[in-house]
């Protein structure tokens, strides 16, 4: 369904106001709505559906800053959502690095996943800042040679200031996403080939099977699995969240959030320069047989919003539409 | 050849005191032979032999430092070898890490390339740090959907700091080094199928073809093609360095080295111990069908590290032998 964009910020708002201040509300619907009109839709509005929607999270206690120095900081979410808290460390991380030249903040004990790091990386380097996001989510993938999925999808977001829009790059270190398994299971489809295992580790396309089973990491070999490891350590044991542990699905969620004054090294404008420049020439240069553009990370995702914000409209699903109130 | 390390060292040394400080001789022979001993011939002893042996480098100028702060430091390099001058800023990086808690440096217009990433991480995680290093090269790869050789084979090699030895994961983000070609190419040898394309972008299995084309990321994908972005970013545009060229071979290598203190934002101790369990829980994981033993990544070169320092004797190309004045 097309939907208002200002009409669908007031019920997300009303309905995340059941549980949360209007303040935590806004926030959370700045979110939502961000990846929902970047057509990031398994990470946008389809939380606030389901048998565990955002809306109706309890959280268990308040948002506690555990450790704090001039360049870091450790936060205990409470079991508030993640898209919260990661925002309120966005910010952390963003002032502290603007004060000294950089920052590093963890979170840990948010309930589920802060969705695509593109979002909180993207508003790092619009403070013309490095960002590097990362987070751990429970085990679904497995490491290279092991059939136990023992890594979380653990997704990586970078982010360059260019003088342009920033340069965003994110992804899941894993060959799909969880959710990817939930929606395939759901509408009774099969996965596509070379994707994931089943317990025993043999090679499935029945998202069930893969669920009980194991993900395999993006590459199919050691270096996406490398990869998935890094996040595991810097997402989890760093952010005092779980690791390698697939058990308790509800409290296993950690992120970390770094930022980077690329002063430190060279100056802004001359970075930001030659940023751009990285940029125009990955983008004039001779293209692969049949391809039409070469497009640059996060590009489709930043013209899909671009193009929402101008029509004052989003494509949302009716299921959505639904679970806010909206009645035919 | 089997050669005892002792007097490999002294043959080293005293080839390179050539046209270096005896200073200067011991810390490339540290590298050199650390990379021999590790079983990484690629980037080891090997950079002494060919048409620009390590030995016979020039330098143009001081090792000059282009800028420092608390937390950071930029240094032009004079085209000394980069294995001496990452190692100064290895050095510098740990110090002023173990300070104030982070560190960034940043070399540019440094000598050819500072070989495996692994190496300088390992010694920062050593000092109970996380390492995270990375080297831009001369232009060798092509960016997803483009066929020009824009990036270069960008290694990235991350390091952590654990009970025992540091867990270090170190790789190209090519599919191929740009010396596999070269050593494919002298032996008359093909490489394998979709590593590389040739300069109009046809898959190509001959090494001359690949080199004047380009070779392919690591995944053949966009994650792959974004990790060597992001290491063109950081050890281009942010380290001085050129980006996104591979017009001037020979003035184009740049590095980045990030150290990290752990108790920004956890203990330690508590820290290592996870790491260490970590390790543990994916080596103890179920393994793959005709998988002996999950190894870890770094730990094939450590074994070999450990094996050949406990022997005293490491396996030696008979010509890179006669390159230091061995005759038989």
């Amino acid at each position: 369904m097309r939907i208002n964009i200002n009409d669908l910020r007031y019920k997300v708002i009303a309905t995340l106001e059941k549980n949360f201040t209007n303040e935590e509300s806004v926030r959370i619907a700045d979110y939502l709505l961000w990846a929902e009109m970047s057509g990031i839709k398994t990470q946008g509005l389809i939380k606030m559906t389901g048998t565990e929607p955002l809306q109706d999270i309890k959280p268990k206690h308040e948002i506690k800053v555990e450790r704090d120095t001039k360049l870091s900081q450790l936060i205990n979410a409470g079991a508030y959502p993640a898209p919260l808290v990661s925002q309120q460390a966005t910010d952390v991380v963003i002032g502290k690095a603007k004060e000294h030249g950089f920052a590093i903040v963890s979170v840990h004990n948010t309930f589920s996943s802060n969705g695509a790091q593109a979002y909180y990386a993207e508003r790092i380097a619009k403070a013309d800042l490095i960002g590097i996001v990362m987070a751990r989510s429970p085990g679904s993938t497995a490491p290279f040679d092991s059939i136990d999925p023992l890594f979380g999808t653990n997704p990586v977001g970078f982010s360059f200031p260019t003088n342009s829009e920033p340069l965003v790059f994110d992804m899941a270190t894993s060959a799909m996403t969880f959710y990817g398994l939930i929606l395939a299971k759901s509408k009774n489809e099969k996965i596509p080939e070379n994707m994931a295992i089943d317990k025993d580790g043999n090679p499935t396309i029945d998202p069930a099977e893969a669920m009980s089973g194991a993900i395999m990491p993006f590459d199919r070999g050691y270096k996406g699995s490398g990869m998935g490891m890094v996040v595991e350590l810097l997402a989890g044991p760093l952010a005092s969240s779980a690791y390698c542990d697939y058990q308790t699905q509800d409290k296993e969620w950690g992120s970390t959030f770094i930022a980077i004054d690329p002063e430190l090294l060279v100056d802004i404008d001359k970075f930001k320069a030659n940023a751009s420049d990285l940029v125009s020439i990955i983008k004039k240069s001779r293209k692969k047989a049949n391809v039409e553009t070469i497009r640059l990370p996060g590009e489709r995702a930043a013209l899909a919003y671009k193009t929402s914000l101008e029509s004052g409209f989003v494509e949302v699903e009716y299921s959505v539409m639904k679970q806010l109130g909206y009645s035919d």
